[in-house]
């Protein structure tokens, strides 16, 4: 009887919504698929940056400033990888390591990325289920005005820093969507779009062949990852820009256009109600900046409100 | 006008000798050729344990007890990894990963062993030459009672428990020496086998075509690696016992046949040094247990005396 719930997430803050959800549904009726395209492979070990920050945050472990890595880490590897003359621009933590190296091992020993994210969320005690969008390779290519960089080197190496002209999501195409993903949309009475990045967070995932289509055939709510013309973390508010979009909550309706039925904004952007709800999407204006643990039920609740409000009065077509 | 001195060396007992020798030595007149049959992949990383025991050894890292690993070690990763269900029975330190995620980035991107090495004894303060007997893959397979064994099996895994009916090297017989092997037995005035069992940590160094030749053109010393019957540490004597012959100096002296001129020999065993100058052999008697740092400087300067003490007066052929 309880409200299944499928729920797209990137990295901080598709995960602290998750999180939200996470502590007001029961475990089993919530399924969170997880971006791949910023996966990436570091000193021989392949890396999933959204996914483990899904599962640490999920596990009560996530950094707590950092957005990123583990609450409890310690460095010795990575200081001796330097004193060793290795790359260290990249923060590998020693117990974050052992996530890496175990599933760099597994997948060459032919195991599908989404069995050993079950696993790794198993033991480290994350309850509701963790996809990723596709067991197979999908890679998110920045498309810049100095050129296509991959997107460790756009965001990490050069923060982020050229200006956007696209996006490709390499692989995507002929990628097939991970088990239980398209079932778990199929099966949900609502999806919900976390306020991640549209461009590089949600966007490969919704690339998928079949996602978007499972997607579109269910009540969508989604929460604006940009508040007052910025984002809270990382490059969306500069994106919109850079294409040519003035970042707003109503860029994100219109980013999403045929899909969502509902967007929680930040009430910094109460003015921008009436725009949204013009671009046929149902709008609830909440606080939406995710601080404390308690912000992420609030927003949790706050969504589902607005699905339960949703279900009694659709709105317009 | 220095001695130069090449020494074959294995794990534990052989990097402390080749430790004592570079104490006497100056860095320039010492190469270490060490064993690398008993490498191995593990978790998707190559290992190389004799390799890393001399270098941690000659950079003062060594752990003083294990004979492994390294002194300041942590096991964050290794207890994470435990947590997430992955094979804990090889002791993975935090830093001493370091140096084998690196070693196995750079291998796969092609890169020789012996310059990896080279690279991490450089960076880790180590200065006498470490080499790796070769860059190509030479695996030591046990051939024991209940089959063949790779040497980590047989070694961690069945705590050389089967009795062993002998070795075979796989990959010797095409192996080329490492880059400067030749070269530097070639140039060495004395050529060391260090107290490393003679079966699984010296033959496979002899094994590489090119080396044994090289070698037995050289003054060769040897430092006995049995004392009253038993191995310091280790299966050597019980693998003389297996394959019967009675484990003693004399049986190293004669395992050696062609090659040795002179073996330095523990005090407990001074009643068998005439079977050991009967089977052609100088024999030096000595406090040969390297308990501290300075048995292990007392015990090199034995090894060159003998070979000075071999020039001045060679053995009878």
């Amino acid at each position: 009887m309880g409200m299944k719930v499928a729920a797209l997430a990137g990295g901080v803050g598709g995960a602290k919504l998750a999180d939200g959800l996470a502590a007001v549904l029961p475990p089993e009726d919530l399924t969170i698929i997880v971006n791949t395209g910023d996966d990436f492979e570091h000193l021989g070990l392949t890396i999933c940056p959204d996914v483990d920050t899904v599962i640490y945050t999920l596990a009560g472990m996530a950094h707590p400033e950092s957005g990123w890595g583990r609450r409890d880490e310690t460095w010795a590897f990575l200081e001796t990888l330097g004193v060793l003359g290795g790359p260290t621009w990249f923060r590998l933590g020693d117990r974050d390591m052992a996530l890496h190296v175990l599933r760099t091992d597994r997948l060459r020993a032919g195991q599908p990325l989404s069995q050993i994210v079950r696993d790794a969320a198993q033991a480290l005690g994350v309850r509701p289920r963790v996809l990723p969008m596709s067991d197979d390779r999908v890679r998110t290519i920045v498309r810049t005005i100095e050129g296509e960089l991959s997107f460790q080197e756009y965001f990490v190496a050069r923060r982020f820093e050229p200006a956007v002209v696209g996006f490709r999501f390499e692989g995507a195409a002929s990628a097939r969507p991970a088990p239980d993903v398209v079932e778990s949309l199929e099966r949900a009475d609502l999806v919900v779009l976390c306020p991640s990045n549209p461009w590089v967070s949600l966007d490969p995932i919704l690339a998928v062949p079949g996602v978007r289509e499972a997607v579109s055939r269910r009540p969508v709510v989604g929460v604006s990852p940009i508040i007052s013309g910025r984002a809270v973390k990382g490059p969306a508010a500069k994106m919109f820009q850079e294409l040519g979009i003035a970042p707003s909550p109503v860029a994100v309706a219109e980013h999403y256009h045929g899909l969502l039925a509902g967007l929680v904004i930040d009430k910094a952007d109460a003015a921008l109600s009436p725009a949204v709800e013009a671009a046929g999407v149902r709008a609830s204006v909440q606080p939406t900046w995710m601080r404390k643990p308690g912000d992420r039920r609030r927003l949790a609740r706050a969504v589902l409100e607005l699905a339960a409000e949703l279900r009694r009065q659709p709105a317009a077509p």
